[in-house]
């Protein structure tokens, strides 16, 4: 089965920074014109449990009236270890900001979040996009119940890592790799081509207070949300960037996954993750040491590492949300 | 005691920018007014042989009719492991991309450079300077047979590592570190004050074809041995950089050593090194997630990582090798 839409599938652990991606993407499909259709959203432990992150997803699609929408939860716990309790100091105790949003009346599927997903990559052959925003933990497990999902898939995006910049969970690792390195290491290491979205592009891609004020002010109840769950996270980020302000790197990932984005750099490399118990447990190992000579092409290689942007991405995050 | 000039020891791996390095800390205790002093010199396996190393330093040192400064060899092998030919695709068969120049009539010192260097630091108690431009073997060592060498040496300033960029030996490991993990690991952990010169701005100062030209025109003996060796070099650097051009790696260390090098961004941050069996081996992990609000102070932290320079280096490498 094809769809005129091109058909994606996201995987997230909503999460104020997933909260924005899902608006996105929710804007996107409400775009006759982006081309797009959700099939399915996968939620994972990350910032948020498995199933709160479920639950708020749901409530999300529901401000928009995407209640249609299927809601998968996945796993709870990251292979070979115990899911810690996320990290209520960024997204606040609730994973949006402690922001109170309407309860959607929809309830999860009955499949889990790694069916679901092999589920919709069989149905829609050769075509499924998948975006994944958390931890790697449903992917692989997907992989793992189908190993032919590779070959199923037209592509996969995330955001996770970090290149040629820190990391932000230890001086190398980004969360969602580090939350779950064995798992991440699985998905890198599959045959599918992967289009990485760290760090180094959205660190350096924010959001400002008068670009958060104007989401407030818009009056549209899923872009309104989002702007009240963001004033949690801006704090949060004082003690990274020095003011208030926020990174931009779930809703940054969908947008490149949706063709939004001008990739200045962005090669094609090796990637490796480091599963090791070593103090680079979580590192995203990207063969970059073409720099200084335009990246030549690498055998065996799969994954495109964006790198730098050509322009400023809050412009165009704020038009998606502003004119859904 | 005591001396009016600042006493360095240097450790190396002679090697063709070891060589420029030599060359640079020669010219600069030939200047009064720099206000140096050469007190001895130690070779390690990296580039060459620790025994071919600490030769092509005699000869060089022979040049500039400086017979007096002491070499003595070090370790053969690195920690735990042997050492394996080094680099002759980079450095040349005999290190120095086989350039012959005049044999010293000098010989090596009976002390290992292990010895000489716990002496020197105990002769110049508080005020010895070390700087290390090959792999840190010798200097592990010298800490094994003398622990309390971080409270007698006044600074260590290495060549090594890679922090924002990638490594050169590995995706993320630098030859230096990478060649005994061991070592440097133990290095690091040391507590003493360090510098460490990383290939973030190593690869970034270069030195060019009409630039290498001036120092074979300037008839200096030193100065024009060094302008032949670099011609090996910069070949193996086209597949670097897509162009004849040289990484200016240990001198840059040396000059930053002698304070002649205005530092732009040089944060004092907690450093380990990866000596696991993984593919991070070899990594100088620079905890620098303080990048993005002016590296806050770390407790505990007491290795300052230089990651850009003021000024453009070769302009103030060729001044001083052709003004010695």
């Amino acid at each position: 089965m094809t769809t005129a839409r091109a058909p994606y599938y996201l995987d997230c652990d909503t999460g104020i920074d997933d909260a924005l991606a899902i608006a996105y993407l929710l804007a996107a499909a409400a775009d006759e014109s982006a081309g797009i259709e959700i099939v399915g959203i996968g939620s994972v432990s990350g910032n948020v449990s498995a199933a709160v992150g479920a639950l708020n997803t749901l409530d999300l699609i529901s401000l928009s009236g995407r209640d249609d929408i299927p809601v998968a939860v996945g796993a709870h716990d990251p292979q070979g270890g115990s899911f810690r309790g996320g990290a209520p100091h960024v997204h606040g105790a609730n994973g949006i900001g402690d922001v109170a949003i309407a309860k959607s009346a929809s309830s999860v599927t009955g499949e889990s979040a790694e069916q679901l997903l092999v589920r919709l990559a069989h149905e829609h052959e050769g075509e499924l996009r998948v975006i994944a925003i958390g931890p790697l933990t449903n992917i692989a497990a997907a992989l793992r119940l189908d190993p032919t999902l590779p070959s199923l898939v037209k592509e996969l995006t995330l955001m996770g890592g970090a290149a040629n910049v820190p990391g932000n969970i230890t001086p190398v690792a980004e969360a969602n790799i580090a939350n779950d390195a064995d798992a991440a290491a699985e998905v890198f290491a599959a045959d599918w081509f992967i289009t990485m979205v760290p760090l180094d592009v959205t660190m350096t891609n924010v959001l400002l207070e008068h670009q958060r004020q104007t989401l407030i002010d818009s009056g549209r109840p899923v872009a309104v949300a989002v702007g009240h769950m963001l004033d949690y996270y801006f704090n949060f980020y004082v003690g990274v960037y020095g003011h208030r302000a926020s990174a931009l790197h779930d809703p940054l990932a969908v947008a490149v996954a949706l063709g939004e984005v001008a990739l200045k750099t962005a090669p094609v490399v090796r990637v490796l993750v480091d599963d090791t118990a070593g103090p680079g447990r979580g590192q995203t190992i990207c063969d970059l040491r073409g720099i200084y000579n335009g990246f030549p092409e690498q055998s065996g290689a799969h994954t495109r590492v964006v790198l730098a942007l050509e322009d400023d991405f809050a412009p165009t995050l704020l038009a998606r949300l502003l004119t859904a």
